[in-house]
C-alpha cells in the first residue's frame, strides 16, 4: 500500500514537472529595440541644468560626518551644523564620470552572473513588503518561512536573475538580526545574484563579510553583492543609508542610488520638477561613491511617481510614472549609467484585474526605457506593503513574454515559407503541415499560467481564476524545491558568523 | 416620506456624477511618439516581396462573380471556374496607391468626428461576441437589450470614439433582420461615429441606406459608416464579404480589411509566413475596392496572431501577437494606408488578471505601432466569444490612461519649479504649497476604477475587487443614461425603414 502511494507521488511529481514553467531556461536578456525617447534631447538638458542649479543653489543633506568630511575634501562647500552640501557642477560630473556604464554582477552560482548597463535587462523580485498574503491564509505580517518561501521560489524561477533582499520582513526575527537572517537565507536557499542589507554601517558590514565568506577573499573585490540606497527626498540622505553607502562602495559593492519620490509631497507636482530633483539627489549619491572609491559600481536609480491628490497615497501604475521611468532612463543614458526603473508597481489589494494592469503599466514603459535593473518585478501588492504569493507568479507570465518578444521575429526565406502557403492554397489548413509540425513545440511562447482552454474543459477543471491557478503553482513549486548546492563548510562559517553576531547585537542592546 | 426618497435620489445621482469618469472629455487622440519599430525597413522589404510573389504566383480565391469580372477587366489574370485570380504586383499597388492616407469618418454628432491616420488613434468598442456576461447573470446568449446597454455604455464613455456594430449577437432578433435592429439602436442610442453589417450585398444595402436617412443625401457620400471585411484566410474572400465590400466601396463609405490568421492554423506556423500572407490578402482586398472607386476611404487591418498548439485555440494578448500587430503596422506605413490593431484580444474566461495583462499586451503594442484604428478596444473576454459588462468597463481605465500618458510630459520653467524646491527644501513637505494646490485637480490621471484607498478603508468599503467596482459602474451608468437627441422625423422615417424591411425579409424567407 505504501509502496502503490509512493509511486502515485512519483507520477504526480513527474507529471508537474511537465509544466512549461520548468521548461523555461535561465538566460541573460538583451533588449535590441531603440529605447523609447519619450522627451528630446533639448528637454533632456534642461532637466539637466535644473539638477545642477539644485545641486550648485539649493544644495542637500548629508547626515553623516564621514560623509560632510569627504565632500569638504573634495572642495564641495559644506556647513557642518546644518549638515549641508553644495557641490559644484564640474565637481559632481566629474565624479559621475568615473563610474563604470557596465559591469558583471558576480552570482553565487557563477552561470547565473548577470551583466547590468547597456541593452541588458535583469530581473529582481520585489521587496521592502511588511504583509505576506496567499489565498490560503490571507493578508498577515510576514514571517521568516515567508520569506524562505519567497527565496525558494525566487530559486526555481528562471525568468528572475536576483535574489532580492527583504522579500517580506520577517517579523518573527528581532529587528537587529533580521539582515543576518536574511542574508543567511538568501546564500543557502538560492545560488543567484544577491542583494544585501544597507541600513547603516553596522549591518551592512554583516552583510559584506557573509558575502566575503561566501565568494572567498579572492574575488570578494568584485561585484557580488548589491543594495538599494533610498534618499530621503526631498534632498536629503540620512544617517543610516550615508552608512550603508559607504560601506558597500569602501567594498567596491553595487550601489542602486534611488531618490523615493511621490510627486506632489517629495517634490513639486510637476513631474518635471520631480525628474530634476530625482537627478539631483541619484548624481550626489554616486558622486559621493565616486569619491569614496573611483570605479565603484552603481546603478542611477529611478522610483519616481505622483501622490494620489484624493487619498494622499502613493499612486503606482500611473501615466506619469510610466514618463518618470522613461525619462529617467533617458537620464541616467546621458551620464552613461546603468538604469534601475520597477516592474510589478501597483495599488491593488487583490491580484486582480487593476492589480495586473498597473504592473503592465509599470512593466511596459521599463522595457521600452531599457531599464538596466529591473526591482520589484515581481509579487507586489497595495503600493509595496503587500507580497502575494499568486502575483509572485502572476508578474512572472509577463516577464517571460518579454523573453520571447524581445528574441524579435525572424524574417528569412525559411520563415517566410512561400512553398507552404503554395501548397496548402486557398482555404487550407496549415495545422498538419510538416513545417508547422517540425516546429510545434518551438515556435510560440507557452504560457505556464493562462488559460486558453475553452469554457466548458475551464468548467470542468474547476472554473479556477488565475489567482487560483497561480496559487496552486506556488504550492507546487515549494513541493518540487530543491537547494542549490553549497559547501558545507562555507555553510558551516556562514552559521557561526550569524550565531556570533546575533550574540554580539542582543548584548548589544541591553 | 415619497418626497424624501426622491431627494435622497436626487443627492445619490448628484453624487455619483462626481465619478471621475464624467469629467473625461470627448477628445481626439495623437500619438506624438516615434512609432516602434520592430524590424528594419529591409525586413519589410522581404515581406513586401514575399506577399507580392503570393499575389502574382499563388493568387486568391474571390468567390463572387462581379469581383471576377472587376479583375479580369482591369487585366489580372481569372480563372471564373476556380473563382481564382492572380495579381500583378505593378496592378496592386498601382491601385493601393489611389486610398487616402487619411480621411475624417463622419459622426452623427459632427463634434464626434474622427479622423482616421497618420498620428491619430480612434478607439471601437469590442464586437462578433456571442455571449454577454456580468457578475449578476453570469454568461448567456446575447439579446438585443445587452446589445443596446452597451450601446449605451459606449455612449455614456468619452474614451470611446465608435459605436462598434455586433457589439454582440443579439439571439431573440431573427438572423435576417438582426441588421436592422442593431443599426436602428446604433443610431437611436448614440451619435458617435457608426459602424454597420458587411455580410453581403442586402445586409451592407440596407444599413447604407439606413445612414443616408440619418447624415441625409447631400452629405452621404462623404465617410459616415464603416464596416470591418474579413478575409477566409488563407486566401480567399467568400461571397458575403465581397457584397459587402463591393457595396461599402461603391458608396464611398469605410471598408476594413482585415484577414483572420492564426498562425499554424490559417497560416504557416512562423510569424514571418502569417505576415507575408496578411499583407497579400489585405493588399488584394483594398486594390479591389480602389478599382470599384478609386480613392475610397479604407483601412489595413491586422488580426494576426498564433494558435495555441496545446489546445488548438486562438492565443491573444501574445508576444507573437505583439509582433504581428507593429510589424502590420510597419507595412501599412509602407503603403500609407490607416492601420487597424486591436486593442483588449485575451483568452481568459473571467475577468481577472489574465485578462488585463493579455489586454495590455496588446493595448501596449497597438499603442506603440501608431495604431490609427483600434478594434476590440473594451469588452472582450474568451477570445471575443463573451462582452464582459465589467471588462467593458475595465478596459476603459487603460485606455483614458493613454489619453495622458500621450499628452506627454510638459518642460518649462514653471514646471521645473526650482522656486519651490528651494522653498520647501531639504526634508520638507509639498503637498500644501501654492504651486501644488493649484495643480491639485488638473495634473495627474485622476482613475475611476483603480482603488488607491489603504486595505483599511477598502475592507470598509466593502473589499470590491476590480470587477466588482465596474460592476456597480456600469450598472450606474445605464441609469444615468441619456439618449442624444435625434430629429423625430428622421427617427420615425427609420423605424419604417426598419419595419418595412423586416417584413419583405421575412417573405423572402417564406
Amino acid at each position: 500500500m505504501k509502496k502503490k502511494r509512493a509511486d502515485k507521488r512519483a507520477v504526480q511529481r513527474r507529471r508537474r514537472r511537465q509544466s512549461p514553467f520548468y521548461r523555461i531556461p535561465f538566460r541573460r536578456l538583451n533588449n535590441p529595440l531603440p529605447p523609447l525617447e519619450l522627451i528630446s534631447p533639448e528637454k533632456i538638458e534642461q532637466i539637466h541644468h535644473a539638477s545642477m542649479h539644485i545641486l550648485e543653489e539649493i544644495g542637500l543633506d548629508f547626515w553623516d560626518d564621514e560623509a560632510l568630511t569627504v565632500w569638504h575634501k573634495a572642495g564641495a562647500k559644506v556647513d557642518y551644523e546644518a549638515r549641508h552640501v553644495w557641490l559644484d557642477q564640474g565637481l559632481v560630473l566629474e565624479l559621475v564620470a568615473k563610474a563604470p556604464a557596465s559591469f558583471t554582477w558576480r552570482a553565487r552560482n557563477p552561470k547565473r552572473d548577470v551583466i547590468i548597463g547597456g541593452n541588458a535587462i535583469a530581473f529582481a523580485p520585489g521587496g521592502g513588503t511588511v504583509f505576506a498574503s496567499n489565498l490560503n491564509i490571507g493578508r498577515r505580517p510576514g514571517t521568516l518561512e515567508d520569506l524562505q518561501n519567497l527565496l525558494r521560489l525566487v530559486q526555481m524561477s528562471n525568468v528572475l536573475h536576483f535574489t532580492g533582499e527583504q522579500l517580506i520582513a520577517p517579523h518573527d526575527v528581532p529587528v537587529p538580526t533580521r539582515h543576518l537572517q536574511r542574508s543567511l537565507s538568501i546564500f543557502t536557499l538560492t545560488d543567484k545574484a544577491a542583494m544585501g542589507a544597507t541600513q547603516g554601517r553596522v549591518v551592512a558590514t554583516d552583510v559584506l563579510n557573509m558575502a566575503r565568506i561566501v565568494f572567498g577573499g579572492d574575488s570578494s573585490d568584485e561585484p557580488m553583492l548589491g543594495g538599494i540606497i533610498n534618499v530621503n527626498s526631498p534632498l536629503r540622505f540620512d544617517q543610516g543609508m550615508l552608512g550603508g553607502l559607504i560601506s558597500f562602495a569602501r567594498a567596491g559593492q553595487v550601489v542602486v542610488v534611488t531618490p523615493f519620490i511621490l510627486a506632489g509631497a517629495m517634490s513639486p507636482i510637476t513631474m518635471a520638477a520631480a525628474l530634476a530633483q530625482q537627478n539631483a539627489e541619484t548624481l550626489a549619491g554616486i558622486a559621493l561613491i565616486q569619491l569614496i572609491r573611483p570605479g565603484a559600481p552603481v546603478i542611477y536609480g529611478g522610483f519616481t511617481t505622483n501622490v494620489d491628490m484624493k487619498t494622499g497615497s502613493p499612486a503606482f501604475g500611473t501615466p506619469e510614472g510610466a514618463w518618470a521611468l522613461l525619462v529617467g532612463a533617458q537620464l541616467a543614458r546621458r551620464y552613461k549609467l546603468p538604469y534601475r526603473g520597477s516592474g510589478s508597481l501597483n495599488t491593488s489589494k487583490v491580484p486582480d484585474a487593476q492589480a495586473a494592469y498597473e504592473t503592465l503599466w509599470t512593466i511596459w514603459p521599463a522595457i521600452l526605457a531599457h531599464t538596466n535593473f529591473i526591482l520589484h518585478s515581481v509579487g507586489w501588492l497595495e503600493g509595496g506593503l503587500t507580497t502575494s504569493f499568486e502575483k509572485f507568479i502572476i508578474d512572472q507570465e509577463s516577464l517571460a513574454m518579454f523573453y520571447q518578444f524581445l528574441q524579435g521575429i525572424q524574417i528569412n526565406d525559411e520563415t517566410l515559407a512561400l512553398d507552404m502557403i503554395a501548397e496548402v492554397g486557398p482555404g487550407g489548413h496549415h495545422f498538419g503541415t510538416s513545417h508547422t509540425q517540425a516546429r510545434y513545440n518551438t515556435e510560440f511562447y507557452e504560457p505556464f499560467l493562462s488559460d486558453r482552454q475553452n469554457y466548458e474543459s475551464w468548467l470542468e477543471g474547476g472554473a479556477n481564476d488565475t489567482a487560483q491557478r497561480a496559487y496552486h503553482l506556488w504550492k507546487e513549486l515549494l513541493a518540487q524545491y530543491e537547494p542549490p548546492p553549497l559547501d558545507p563548510a562555507i555553510h558551516e562559517v556562514l552559521q557561526d558568523y550569524v550565531a556570533r553576531r546575533e550574540r554580539e547585537l542582543e548584548n548589544q542592546e541591553l
